[in-house]
């Protein structure tokens, strides 16, 4: 009753969504989210109500999902991946404050946040311990942020050599920036930095692929995909016929 | 048989271990852990070969743990939450590279890697959505990295506007490093800018404290303590006699 669970569902296989999330999940009554999300989760959704639209209109989801919850339901507000990460979570908060100086049937609502298993950290254990030492994630979508800002950030990101996870790396408008990110880590790290292509995680059509900084392209990118690039100190090894890569924790050189 | 499984188990609430990685340890015959993380799994490790040392003795953990998967045991390496994240998954990348070219027992092990939900995440999630934007991990530790390497990296954090999450931030010896972190990124972002310390997350003894980044302290760390800071668009909410802390992914200023 008037409790908002807002929940990260991992990547997909749902050995990946914790018990504390499904446990949210079948506690409530309403279900908010992109309909794909509840289309993976499958049977755990029965017998509830589900309240499912287009992936763009993200305000009207979380408004939807505070609304019902103030009506006396206990609602799941569902993204896959962790929904703390660039997802759901942030957007309830940003429609809480517009209210904070007001009474407001929204401020009734229990809060609950629920991470799960992000894109970034399935792709890093299909390849190995991608993430050993310090990393980045950089979203490329300047719909929000303005481009100069991640054009700084990225600058950033290759001068201290971070390992780099890039989400929003492509969409149908957005083709370019993931090029314009290569060429920016390529002025501070080899061209033959292993990076990741890691499409659909943990689902039926999981892909992934290793390449070199030079090689990435945006025409090898879309919206499913998230991209991880090591940094210059990641390493490639062999085992049982299949290349691994890990980020060590000593240093070779400095920086 | 002959079977490695690399595991994160979450910060510490059983309700936050992911299925596969429960599966992971209830198919092992020999579990490799450091002792307390044992502990909080309970009975799951009941009727399994258990092989615990001190903290600092991971190189010779990861050894074990492979030498035994070589002598046809099913085993699991584990660590609390995400072991891909700075924790023992990427020693053992390292020391199969040793081996790499040579012909070793090692190589008949298969290896999987599960991830599990970080402190960062976890902390995160109690305040809100602290990761709602662009942020970084990093390790003050200089035991394996040199100083200069950090001290670089944090000043590039600062100047990126990343939200930053410190990982080892105190020991016993080490403790004035999360102090120099603390203004370096005063440097570029407010003294308001908030802080959460986060400790013994999702345990019994969990305690969770927003303060100012003008405000941290050495003396306030300890080494269970995960210190997320935002960035400088970081915004507080009052919510329920609460503070909670989100970073919006729009931007009002350029960077």
């Amino acid at each position: 009753m008037n409790k908002l669970y807002i929940v990260g569902t991992g990547p997909g296989d749902l050995d990946w969504l914790t018990p504390s999330a499904k446990q949210a999940i079948t506690a409530s009554t309403d279900l908010v989210a992109y309909g794909l999300y509840l289309d993976l989760l499958g049977a755990i959704c029965d017998n509830k109500t589900l309240h499912t639209n287009a992936l763009g209109n993200e305000i009207k989801r979380a408004e939807l999902a505070l609304d019902l919850a103030s009506e006396n339901k206990t609602v799941a507000l569902i993204s896959s991946g962790d929904i703390g990460i660039y997802a759901m979570a942030t957007l309830v908060f940003e429609l809480l404050k517009t209210k904070e100086d007001e009474s407001h049937p929204w401020q009734s609502v229990e809060l609950e946040v629920l991470p799960g298993i992000s894109a970034m950290q399935a792709c890093a254990s299909r390849v190995g311990a991608l993430l050993g030492h310090d990393f980045c994630t950089i979203s490329l979508s300047d719909l929000l942020t303005p481009w100069e800002t991640i054009a700084t950030r990225l600058e950033h990101a290759g001068q201290a050599d971070f390992v780099v996870s890039f989400y929003n790396p492509r969409s149908q408008k957005r083709d370019w920036q993931i090029n314009y990110a290569r060429d920016v880590l390529l002025k501070y790290r080899p061209a033959s930095t292993p990076v990741v292509l890691g499409r659909q995680l943990t689902r039926e059509d999981e892909s992934i692929r290793i390449i070199r900084l030079d090689e990435l392209d945006a025409k090898d990118v879309d919206m499913f995909t998230l991209v991880s690039v090591g940094n210059s100190e990641t390493q490639q090894v062999m085992h049982q016929d299949k290349t691994w890569l890990y980020t060590p924790r000593g240093y070779s050189k400095k920086l």
